[in-house]
């Protein structure tokens, strides 16, 4: 059995990928989840990690800490993690590694907190530009492979990278083509997917740094968290 | 043949990770390189690669656009890309996907500029800390799995992939543990870092921004380049 070890749900984003892909894909798994901002749920967990990082996937004594190291170790093991097609399973790692190191302004300007919806100050040039190349991205493998899912018919990895990006689209309220949009309401909709969102909105704790930061970047005009 | 999209030589940390495992492993490719800078070198890669970033690998018609997607690729078709073992190949991936999404402050505070010796205006206390991990980091490799490399006997890809760490620790004159200046000597005497940084040193053209900005970090204290 697999223990994964996540942050907070509601503000989480790395964690919300490797869970969304274990969940989607039916493989069994345990669940620990640390609060951000809660030192006592920190401490013993950083000897366990030493990067102190979430998520992390621990195979019996083996550790994986990292998203997409957690879901290359998964793909060694269980089928459907990445697309059988050679051709969409080079296009899915390009794209879940893209979005692994890049898309800096779309990170830090709106941040995950699938429970509020906020409208955004400020649209930075550097933001637009975040959100016209995943637009893009998202349309070429919908084009391309043929959906429902980024890079075909099944939900794999790669869908499971840009689920935050998902959350983020709906919290802000961000406005993408026809094709986009349709993949981002047949994302809300995924059983998995409403699964990690109503266990946000029972999040009763709040972590101060990730509320300021919000507030600093837009109005909050909804909050559906318990 | 596969086909290698490369950056500068002398700037490019994201193209040395691939470039290197090619060449250490013995894997014939093509290398193409656009210089920073010159429109004229990416007006036409972008019709190829619509990320319009470096690296980019071609198998045939088949693109992988992102320094770790073409690390996988390679997995699937060569040995000896990640470790056998697999405790071993477990720790070396999560610590190339560390690197591939974190140490932001080392990225942007100790730029890689190969060929140049710089004295830093001020090291952060995000600068420290992102040092520190990667130290403890090396250590626990080379403790656990024995060395010469970080994950055991063999070159391998979280070897590819902390090299730019490597000439970052050169230029900027960065101290770490005798553990781990070991393992700087060690790499930078390896066959594949040696070719990288000559041809790094035939370099004549220069990047104004790469320039300017490493004049903003630090002091010049040497440039070796042509």
């Amino acid at each position: 059995m697999y223990t994964l070890h996540i942050g907070n749900k509601n503000y989480s984003s790395w964690s919300l990928r490797p869970w969304l892909l274990v969940k989607a894909l039916g493989i069994p798994f345990e669940e620990v989840l640390h609060r951000f901002g809660m030192e006592e749920d920190w401490a013993e967990y950083r000897k366990l990690n030493a990067s102190g990082l979430v998520p992390c996937l621990f195979d019996g004594d083996l550790v994986v800490w990292d998203s997409l190291a957690i879901i290359e170790y998964l793909a060694e093991k269980h089928e459907g993690v990445w697309p059988a097609d050679s051709q969409a399973r080079a296009w899915a790692r390009s794209a879940s590694a893209e979005m692994h190191s890049g898309f800096a302004e779309l990170r830090s300007k709106c941040t995950m907190t699938c429970g509020q919806r906020v409208e955004l100050h400020e649209v930075t040039p550097a933001l637009s530009r975040d959100i016209a190349r995943i637009d893009a991205l998202w349309q070429e493998g919908l084009s391309r492979f043929g959906g429902p899912f980024l890079a075909g018919p099944e939900f794999s990895a790669v869908d499971a990278f840009y689920a935050p990006v998902v959350f983020r689209f709906q919290t802000f309220g961000i406005s993408v083509s026809p094709q986009a949009t349709a993949y981002v309401e047949r994302m809300l909709a995924h059983p998995a997917m409403v699964a990690w969102y109503e266990d946000a909105l029972q999040e009763t704790f709040r972590d101060e740094p990730h509320e300021a930061e919000l507030n600093a970047l837009g109005r909050i005009t909804a909050d559906f968290r318990q």
